[in-house]
């Protein structure tokens, strides 16, 4: 089983948000009613910042900000080699104007639903973790 | 762009509950240290509950268990198109010793490090969304 021959590799922060930013979807996690909750969204890396849209904001976010955890993966389903990262950091909504356009601009929002806001999340904590192959990567 | 001709339509839980065990790995969502965390684990589905071994499971779970969020998610990169699957319940260790021996031979844990242990959630909450192109499904 191809499955049990891989070790985990942790990744360095830049190579981590470069994975990041190679991908166009994630998923949100944060806690909702002091659950914890987690939901699919499209994303993108700006000026070292992740970047989604979301329907969700009213009931994501307090005012002040609110810390999540975002994590995107991309995992093959035979042999799950590949890799995951997760940002923690403080997520806020986007209220310059210009940025504001040139998101919506940039991103789609993943599932139906009107409403929906910018959110920008400042890493505080950037864990990568590369599931590599014993022969090697 | 193919992204932009989505819907989301709401699946059963049994559908849901199916789909998610024909998938091998998902995410595990859970607090740790107050702030929101995620995981990549490896699952089965056995008598309506999900079962997981992680070597998370001493700083995941509190002895009286603890309520976590599950989700498995096939998508396609290019469109967008599949499914995501969110179990919401009380997690807890498997005590029962033929149970951690079967499940044991049933999975795997997903990263190194020994003293893993099996846990079981018991959905409560049982979300399942199907992304779907706006020809049908």
């Amino acid at each position: 089983m191809a499955a049990e021959s891989r070790h985990l590799r942790e990744l360095p922060e830049a190579k981590s948000m470069h994975l990041l930013a190679s991908t166009s979807f994630g998923r949100l996690v944060f806690s909702q009613h002091a659950l914890p909750a987690i939901r699919l969204v499209n994303h993108i890396v700006d000026n070292g910042t992740v970047i989604i849209r979301t329907h969700l904001a009213g009931t994501v976010l307090a005012p002040a900000g609110t810390v999540v955890a975002y994590e995107a993966d991309v995992i093959d389903p035979h042999t799950h080699l590949g890799w995951s990262v997760i940002v923690t950091g403080l997520a806020e909504w986007v209220t310059d104007a210009r940025d504001v356009v040139r998101y919506e601009q940039m991103l789609r929002t993943w599932g139906d639903g009107d409403m929906d806001q910018a959110i920008r999340i400042r890493p505080h904590l950037v864990t990568g973790l590369e599931f590599v192959g014993d022969g090697g990567d």
